[in-house]
């Protein structure tokens, strides 16, 4: 199958190879020497500020947001949640199930952030800025430049879900300020899913460490305090953090995070170049590199995934809810090549003579 | 490596092939079809009561252990642990952070439970009884039936962790009367960590059903609802979920739960009798099938642990905290044979020539 979701993507040989072979025993210098690798790898390609911290969670990205939100935020705070999608939407649930006082700044589905609208909130009122910068459901990028501009004149802490974005757009962490960036093994990095990631700047450093967290599993503390030595407080994933390992010294070796969001941003290039033309409009106004979610103007979206799915090998990502078939999203991150988009814009247009899109 | 640790384990051929495979897109019917009978193996093979149910978080077993706190305990239970070491720890250290109130049956390290030390707490006080079936720090095991017997008689709500011991030593959920049994993909289902199960009797679903649960992650009445149609609240370990569905489908091809059981149980006494007359000396008082825990009689036990890992080729499992120079552990879980055991045994033998055991 040729895979466009965005999540699990296709993993490259050296992860598959890794895959393929028993996971050794981890409580042991030489993983240690591993995890302390993925770590400063980690808080280099997110370019991290002087002192930050990167922990590895055996969890879904949802579970390093919950953890996040636990372990950074507390009653004492006010958070303003940009929500503009279903990920958007998940921070605003969690910060109601653990009492972070919020305010939501809506948008529409697909529609982009603009400077006017987000200084229209007034950022004294608050203590913190929670963002998805690629909201996933919408494919809708957010300036992370701009946001980090507001959050550094108003001294706000500035969370950033960067789990689809991260190595597909331009992420500066010490640049924009953040102080929290959250990834998953199953995106840019095209492992399997299972593992993800948080890194957490000086000042997120800090909070971890003063959060009353009632937690175990999510007690950030623990993991920062267990990385030390580069382990972690409970068996984690390990295979996957050592196909992890394999692929950040990959992207190392191809010459790091700008030579990886380069390769991503020409790979969705390609793709939107291929389908000009055909029926479909673009969903978001503000699109990201690792997603393009279309609305087809014929045929319902939900039954052109699975059109694709059975009678062409192509799996295409569906959309959930009220989206489900009104919007198909194509991903451009994982081992896909420019040759691989043009056989799905080939199924596309078998689609259209079949008169299906 | 050949690994006798406690996990992760060395696995068969079909979960290292599938390791090497791309991940495929999960929200899909063929996904669904593969979670569902997962689900149905596992109740099968924890011969769990009918209308019972079974979830699969992607998370440490610690992860498993803490949602079966949270969402079946409460502060208005009062709950009786057996602490024999560091998994019965674990349990306590969750109650008491999520303000269950408990109180310890304290054993020494590799001591038995008997009748008389069991049934001198008045099982009036409780409502509950949460045991580690093979407390895996020490390798002692615990009889289900008898303290089913226990929780029968005094309606307590009965909490198994059988991380190690499910499919290693005999277990009948719905016979001992157990409410949640858990386990984790890395023991005896030989897959790499990632994946915890949890098993709910319908009793400790209606619990759940109840639960005020201050997580996202660890709701179970959501991972409940998503199991229905074969799907997770969020993305999960897929990969690994893939490899369990193959691995409880070998189970069942060749014979189901007891065979495995039997097959665990060979590899155990097979071991136990190969170093009879060695410099050892057994910790456990009630062993269990899973793991041999050894106190050597000259030598460190971590000494021990490093000189067969670096010069034989070896894994076996050390102990941490104040066992850590005392003893190690040998497991037989996972793909290991007769042979290598006589393949450990001859590196003892060597050591010992060496005068380093």
């Amino acid at each position: 199958m040729l895979n466009f979701t965005v999540g699990p993507v296709m993993a490259g040989d050296d992860v598959l190879r890794i895959g393929g072979e028993q996971v050794p025993y981890f409580r042991t210098p030489e993983f240690s020497a591993v995890m302390k690798e993925n770590e400063q790898l980690m808080l280099e390609f997110s370019k991290a500020p002087e002192g930050s911290r990167a922990v590895f969670l055996t969890a879904s990205s949802t579970g390093a947001m919950e953890a996040a939100v636990m372990n950074c935020l507390s009653e004492k705070d006010k958070i303003l949640i940009i929500n503009g999608g279903s990920f958007g939407q998940r921070f605003v649930d969690l910060c109601a199930l653990h009492d972070v006082p919020y305010t939501e700044l809506k948008l529409e589905h697909g529609q982009k952030m603009t400077r006017d609208r987000l200084y229209s909130y007034n950022a004294k009122d608050f203590t913190g800025l929670l963002v998805n910068v690629d909201e996933t459901s919408t494919g809708v990028l957010y300036d992370t430049e701009m946001l980090g501009e507001y959050c550094r004149q108003n001294n706000l802490f500035f969370i950033c879900d960067c789990v689809s974005s991260f190595l597909a757009d331009p992420f500066d962490m010490a640049h924009c300020g953040a102080d929290v960036m959250i990834t998953g093994s199953q995106k840019v990095l095209a492992c399997p899913p299972g593992i993800s990631l948080i890194v957490l700047s000086p000042r997120a450093v800090e909070r971890v460490h003063h959060a009353k967290v009632r937690s175990m599993y999510f007690d950030l503390a623990d993991a920062l305090k267990n990385g030390e030595r580069g382990q972690t407080p409970f068996t984690p994933a390990v295979g996957i953090l050592l196909q992890i390992h394999a692929r950040l010294l990959e992207i190392k070796r191809q010459g790091g995070a700008d030579v990886e969001v380069a390769r991503v941003a020409a790979q969705a290039a390609d793709f939107r170049k291929k389908i000009k033309g055909m029926p479909f409009s673009f969903v978001s106004e503000s699109p990201a590199n690792a997603v393009t979610p279309l609305h087809p103007l014929r045929g319902k979206a939900y039954d052109i995934f699975l059109k694709l799915k059975d009678e062409y090998g192509i799996w295409i990502c569906p959309n959930g809810g009220d989206m489900r078939d009104t919007v198909f999203r194509v991903g451009h991150i994982g081992a896909l090549t420019h040759e691989d988009n043009t056989k799905l814009v080939a199924a596309f247009e078998d689609l259209m003579l079949k008169g299906l899109l």
